[in-house]
């Protein structure tokens, strides 16, 4: 028999894990989020019901997803009565024990990847990192997290703390760069679209070397004139100037580091 | 009659931009390093001579194509006599005026990527940046790059430096967020293998967003209360940890501006 869900929260996470679980056949049950609308829309999309009442979450469930902002996890929880019902949540910093107050079988499921409203990702290649307050939970859990990905390992809380904050590293402030990287363009009236081919192949490059053995560009080389230049330059936005001579030292000192 | 083209220098760059001359019809004529071992490995993969003696460089190209480190130009180039002949550099930060020490006919030819060797790229993708001191100059850088790639633009010498800046952010400080991310997981010895997915995300979210709407994470939406986990999470490594802070900060601050 197929394992039914509910989802607590209907956010891009919710909505994503929701729509691949339906798709490999599991049964979503209901969805339920602060906001009415939000959960009628992702409920509709995976043929579930849908309520904005914690006291109206179904108990029919075999596992309940927290897919919350870490902020307003008791605020909602403390209304559910989850029995012995399996209740995980989503959050990479979270640690599992956050759950022991609102219910007895408990885990995570975190899938690694960033989320966005409309853009389809290929969740068969997401690592999905699982843990569980007992061998049969993990069972669960594992068993779930094979039907959806290709990549499932048992991380424990504080591992995957660091995990998350890799993640926050390699993505957001990546992505922060690029941000960066546009307005400097922007103000000479040149468009991001020219960085695209480099950006794609930074990211493609790293697919097969290790960053430190990829790592290009004037810092590295402790290339002076080039660095001089740059920050001479970049007077006129003292923000990106310090971050410039800030990452710059970074990255030498880094290298300095691995070469010693 | 096809142009015939000799490269001064023989490095990454040199390698990529004549072996895709050559795919296209274009002689190459020579290749000039001076090391002697990296002018032949060039040289005989593109069916050219080599040497490593500035008075040896042949007088019957058409077109010479700097490929030096910025610093070594003028110890190279003051050997050379051009004469007439059409010679441009490929660095991102030199004016195109640094060339009118050495030769009547200048110009720039900047293909904007990160090369490496045995690293195969799509140069038709790759945005080709020319600038020349004449009209016909012009004509002729435009008409070689626009037979190697789709993406072929005119770019002074100021601007020039500023799409350089953006590609440091872009693409090496990105690098250095990867190499960070790295570290981090080895440190509780986890596979860097399980950020791929996410960094190939993070890359090919930009292709159709702009990076501020794609922009994720702790820092942008100021949850505090994750931010000061991973800073506490982060107290062995002070190097990672100010790295942590300051970026936080700058997305912040610049989330902070663009909604103002």
């Amino acid at each position: 028999m197929s394992l039914k869900f509910v989802f607590i929260g209907a956010g891009n996470l919710a909505t994503h894990l929701s729509i691949r679980l339906k798709q490999q056949g599991f049964k979503i049950q209901q969805v339920y989020s602060r906001t009415e609308k939000s959960a009628k829309e992702l409920a509709e999309k995976i043929d579930a019901e849908s309520t904005n009442s914690p006291k109206s979450i179904s108990k029919e469930a075999d596992i309940y997803i927290v897919a919350l902002k870490d902020s307003v996890y008791d605020e909602v929880l403390s209304q559910i009565e989850f029995g012995e019902k399996l209740v995980v949540h989503c959050s990479g910093s979270m640690p599992m024990s956050v759950l022991e107050n609102y219910a007895e079988n408990i885990g995570v499921f975190y899938p690694l990847q960033t989320f966005s409203k409309n853009r389809e990702v290929n969740f068969a290649e997401i690592p999905v990192f699982v843990e569980a307050n007992s061998a049969e939970n993990m069972k669960r859990l594992t068993e779930t997290a094979r039907k959806i990905s290709n990549s499932v390992s048992q991380l424990d809380s504080e591992k995957r703390m660091y995990l998350h904050i890799a993640a926050v590293f390699a993505c957001n402030f990546v992505n922060h760069f690029y941000a960066r990287a546009a307005e400097v363009l922007s103000e000479k009236d040149i468009l991001f679209d020219v960085l695209k081919p480099l950006i794609m192949e930074t990211a493609q490059k790293v697919q097969e070397l290790q960053p430190n053995e990829a790592q290009t560009g004037p810092a590295v080389r402790f290339d002076e004139n080039v660095i001089n230049k740059h920050l001479k330059a970049l007077e006129f936005d003292s923000n990106a100037r310090e971050l410039y001579n800030s990452i710059s030292k970074s990255i030498f000192e880094f290298h300095k580091e691995i070469n010693e």
